[in-house]
């Protein structure tokens, strides 16, 4: 068996021969200096949105926590084993971020698991997509009953919700929420469509998704 | 206060009138058809070491879960948001991935603090970080006892470690192992040199690490 | 019985009709004018580490010491018979050399001996070697009890602590220490990869092997 | 400070690009198969007569011992530390080499040490050259003796003196004797001339040193 599968193979050796060799550098620097970024993206494991495609980013630039459908739990100071806690506190105590971006994307496999969930069979005994998605099952449940809405409205409203739904959670740690009342730390939400490569992201006023000015 | 971080808008620049236009038609394909990544991985959120980026990755290539330290806890099939089993369940059940990897990497932050977590301060009173790694604590204590190592080995001895460690739990999976001994998903380990850009991959018959021929 | 192995007279004959014909001249400067090497090397007797062929080495430029796992016992003014104090005293105080390389290498016998000494069979009632690499027991015991590292792991691992021993029993020696400090002698440590062979040196700074450019 | 001199990293450059290529699957073969030489060879640390160079020995040929004067002192079961007996123990008992070669060489500076111990001034406190020596003085007192030799003539003569003193010792080993008597082992003497590159060996039944025909 091969150590490692083959396509994997042939981009790590497109890498090391392209594109490590223009920036080994600024890897170098980056093993000694340790890493300094200043943002954090939540995103979705989907193999189609990966941030640093997204957002063109290179080595040292973007702290990636990613899980399906880009969730924050809510603070849970006595629960074990919490991943995302980990991450959070690790970026902002550790890394001292500057911005927290939540990344949801069109299409999102788990939105669609959490719109169908009771009446869709669970995957495996353990049921661990639908545990995960029970976080926002409330709202899933109210889109999944807005009847009048199109599937694919209301996957996109879920999605939306649930971004709104993990930075209200981002705002129960309370490191978290004294860092950005003292300005020090900026929460964001963005939404990337699969489709037509669209980035949108959320108005802080009002919860609105909507597309920036790229320049 | 501006929609996204200013060096996000001006990456998504560089991505929506660069890379997306010659892959357009790949990604509105992949809106379409569906993700079918043959590949999970499981990687850190640290950000010098994407998958996409190391391995060179297009979208719908790799299915990625990223947490601090690229653990798999074990299988519990009482537990409650498992943000790491959920991602699992839906690579290896829904999307049916033909290969899991775990991927390490030099001068991880998470392993660090394993190997200091009976002498540090807990970054915050959750003290998330020390639950999430006391996962390999049994393995870090022996490690950190190892002194005349020096820091960076006892770092790489317990990344590789870890890795292993994840490999088995993935097998505590029941449809993990039943999949992977029927030919049908082969799980491999990875760690990557930050500074050299090395890739090492891990050799199964042994856990020993060595470098894969890249052609 | 021959005079000598057949093997030893095949090679000598291409010693003598090839490489001694183009640098007899060397030969003859070097008998009439003494040995004045730079660079003093403790080796392994292992078969596959000449450091004259690692290193590419002609006549008169390496001063080696070979014994089995390049051990350096510490100084002990009243002890007898110290093949390792004479050759280290003859290089130093007689021959002046400038550097002086503890080279380890990768599958060592020795290192493999040390760290299962505890239950295995000595070789021959003297146990010449477990009473050898008892030089460096206690570490072998604490990298023994590493049983979260692979077999090949805990070689390496003490390798490398024997390499930093015996570069520390150097310091042992006064007049090593002596022209250390002054900046007349300089120590190293090298590690050398049977299998792949690559070349890794020690930096001085963290005790850690890394591989030097090599331009 | 450079991590290893210029020169070592220059002639490791010619190997790794030149030498190891060519042999590249000798080598991983040796590191999986291990080591199998068939001689041992005892030589002087001289940097003028390394054995791999006089002999043009490949990785695996030969197990090497090296020390000031290629001496072997006697079994002495209960002594300490000593490397020589280390390297035969592990040579024959482990390897199971078939030949054991001590190979002494003119201008020997531990021989020439030896001539004038009564006379020369230690080189350290500890005097470890004239200690080793010692192993010889009796030897070296009586040629010394023989003033109507010229100093060259001397040094020869002691030079091979030492060789049959070591191959003595050797004999003082029980698993030595015994598989020698059994013809499973055979001991040689050669010595080597850095001027002319003349290699002499021992006759066994006479002791005298004579050229081998080299065909």
């Amino acid at each position: 068996m091969p150590l490692l599968p083959d396509h994997l193979i042939a981009g790590y050796r497109n890498f090391i021969t392209g594109r490590y060799v223009s920036e080994s550098d600024h890897y170098r620097s980056l093993a000694r200096e340790g890493q300094a970024p200043e943002t954090m993206i939540i995103a979705c494991c989907d193999s189609r949105t990966a941030p640093e495609t997204v957002f063109d980013a290179g080595p040292g630039e973007l702290f990636v926590l990613r899980n399906v459908a880009n969730l924050i739990p809510p603070y849970e100071p006595d629960g074990e084993y919490h991943s995302t806690s980990a991450a959070l506190e690790f970026a902002v105590q550790s890394l001292k971020v500057k911005n927290i971006v939540v990344m949801g994307h069109g299409r999102c496999g788990g939105i669609k698991a959490a719109l169908s969930h009771n009446s869709a069979v669970p995957l495996s005994p353990g049921d661990f997509i639908g545990k995960w998605m029970s976080l926002i099952s409330p709202a899933a449940d109210t889109v999944a009953a807005s009847t009048m809405m199109t599937t694919g409205e209301r996957a996109t409203a879920l999605e939306r919700i649930s971004i709104r739904y993990s930075i209200a959670n981002l705002r129960t740690f309370p490191c978290i929420k004294i860092l950005e009342d003292k300005g020090k730390l900026a929460l964001h939400g963005a939404w990337f469509d699969v489709s037509t490569g669209e980035l949108w992201a959320m108005n802080k006023a009002t919860g609105d998704f909507e597309r920036p000015e790229i320049g």
